[in-house]
């Protein structure tokens, strides 16, 4: 298979520093859509698959999984979209298309594993798959999105990912204009959830361990905060939730969350991926019809209507825009949680 | 407020077998139904009650929460139940019947609090209600069941606790003939869950770690059975089931049933209140957007549903009639699961 050569920013292993290469990409098949890369989000998967901190990291790892750029080339079946069109790709390209869950448009739960934007197997070349650290990108037309024209395009690329994975909860728990919704911290998908919760119309509240949170979460749309180290704070809000909204990444007592639910409410882990030390208490669960639950990014239709719901309701991401060659350093700062909310990369600056 | 003295069966104390007493019921007010009691099912909530194994036990404790009879008597408010017709009374025999859950008929969910049919706050006579172990009951209307006509009255009994147990779960988890429902243990909630998901049409498995309760379980019209301790059996029901009904009553590892769900299927605890002390993973949760959740009896309007769906249905608990100077030795089978799968008391041994 033809392929051509482009500039691409990658770990060579899990030790290594991002830094530049060239790799593959294929040429134009009659499904496919080439995009010129113009920006791309940098989301936590990124840093944790260029580290293997997940383990099974292939290298050289090229992450990026929130892109936006411009058509280049389309293949001859390719309807849809043509050249100069904006576009997007998210966290996968592929999937098996054939199982209970793709023909649901639940491709993000295919049963034989959805193809991964990078680190995924790559039908078309072999090998892995490289993401949106690089020049262009060329992909399948039904794992392509269509990106609306009224919206700030560097702000949008963390949609694809941070806002996808909050958007898909809130709308399958139902949130609308009746509802409460309660986001647990205030990051890259936190903040994404305030403002998304907002759009549907929902009245929402962050949950905070630290004040100085308040004014940047009033900022953002929530309309309270509330400190969740403050007893009292926390009694007012008993039974109060129909979603929660809980992004924090690392393991946390979710006891003193389920009880802020209301009745048949859901708490929904979206960041945390491994083992829940913290006993859970099953009385409110059992007693008020309370459930835990989780939710992995969404589907490839339901991702298009999250992206055109947030061109109505002029919805993006609060980002902070850096060069591809500063990856290293943003890492480093997302870690300590020091970007607000989002970083984005403009491509320029790897074509330079 | 002028009563009537009738006899009872309780317990004097936590330590205390139970044995007849008299206990005082209150004349048929304005919106009162007096209801001859002729059958009580015996519900391990009894049990735990009697010897106050949650805490909180006020005594003398009369037991009983699934209680069927024949009207004896209505107050002048009365047009929906006259004197003659079967009723029934299960778990609350009032609630606030103002804040959000009651208006919802959520009642079982009442913020103030529902009143139990035993050991609740009796808001007529002060001090604490008396259960169904007793000749008669007097319970507003509001809180009477219909009985249809064509069941055994007896086994109809255990329909007021396990029956809409089980069945409120089946209900708002949306279960019907396309869903995969498995239950968790095979006891009084266990056989009811299985009748009840079979009624609703739906292809219902058991789990059993013992290989013995096989044929029980499909004479009670479960599909198959699936021996939980083999590993290959496990695998194969892997993403298998939308609705999972986990009736045990004491702490289990929840994560080999999760797994088994498919995406988007929820585990409903309602066996067990306390602290799951096995760690739980998230990873199948959030990568197939799946819920542990809970739920408690079940509404007035919904209990009425759940009645007239069984008398559709033609569904009823299997029941050992016992008497009710047996009491105490049925509550000792009962710890040992010696029963199949519910005692039910003739109350009429109690009138002798
Ligand atoms: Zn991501
Ligand atoms: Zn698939
Ligand atoms: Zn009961
Ligand atoms: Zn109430």
């Amino acid at each position: 298979m033809d392929t051509t050569t482009v500039k691409a920013f990658g770990a060579e292993s899990k030790t290594a520093d991002l830094k530049e290469m060239n790799i593959e990409r294929r040429e134009v098949t009659a499904n496919d859509v080439e995009i010129d890369i113009l920006f791309c989000g940098v989301c936590h998967s990124d840093l944790h698959t260029a580290r293997n901190d997940w383990g099974g990291s292939k290298y050289p790892a090229v992450p990026g999984h929130e892109i936006v750029g411009r058509i280049t080339n389309v293949g001859a079946e390719v309807t849809n979209f043509k050249v100069g069109d904006l576009a997007a790709v998210g966290c996968m390209v592929d999937s098996c298309r054939e199982c209970e869950n793709c023909k649901q448009n639940l491709e993000q739960y295919c049963t034989q594993g959805m193809v991964g934007t990078y680190n995924g197997n790559d039908k078309h070349l072999g090998g892995h798959t490289f993401g949106g650290y690089s020049e262009k990108v060329v992909v399948d037309k039904n794992y392509v999105l269509r990106v609306p024209e009224n919206l700030d395009l560097a702000a949008v690329a963390p949609l694809l990912c941070a806002g996808i994975t909050t958007y898909s909860p809130l709308k399958h728990w139902n949130v609308n204009e009746n509802s409460k919704v309660a986001v647990v911290g205030l990051g890259g998908l936190g903040h994404m959830a305030i403002k998304l919760a907002k759009g549907l119309g929902a009245h929402v509240s962050l949950f905070s361990r630290s004040p100085e949170k308040t004014q940047d979460a009033l900022d953002l749309g929530a309309d309270q905060v509330v400190i969740s180290t403050n007893e009292e704070e926390m009694q007012k809000v008993q039974g109060k939730f129909d979603v929660i909204i809980d992004t924090v990444p690392y393991e946390h007592d979710l006891n003193p969350y389920v009880s802020t639910l209301n009745v048949s409410g859901t708490l929904v882990l979206l960041g945390f991926i491994g083992n829940l030390e913290s006993i859970i208490s099953t009385v409110p669960i059992v007693l008020g019809r309370r459930s835990i639950a989780g939710s992995l990014i969404g589907g490839i239709a339901e991702t298009q209507e999250m992206l055109d719901f947030c061109g109505e309701k002029n919805i993006v991401s609060d980002i902070e825009m850096i060069n591809m060659q500063n990856i290293n350093e943003a890492y480093e700062r997302m870690l300590k949680s020091d970007v607000k909310y989002r970083f984005v990369i403009d491509m320029k600056s790897l074509k330079n």
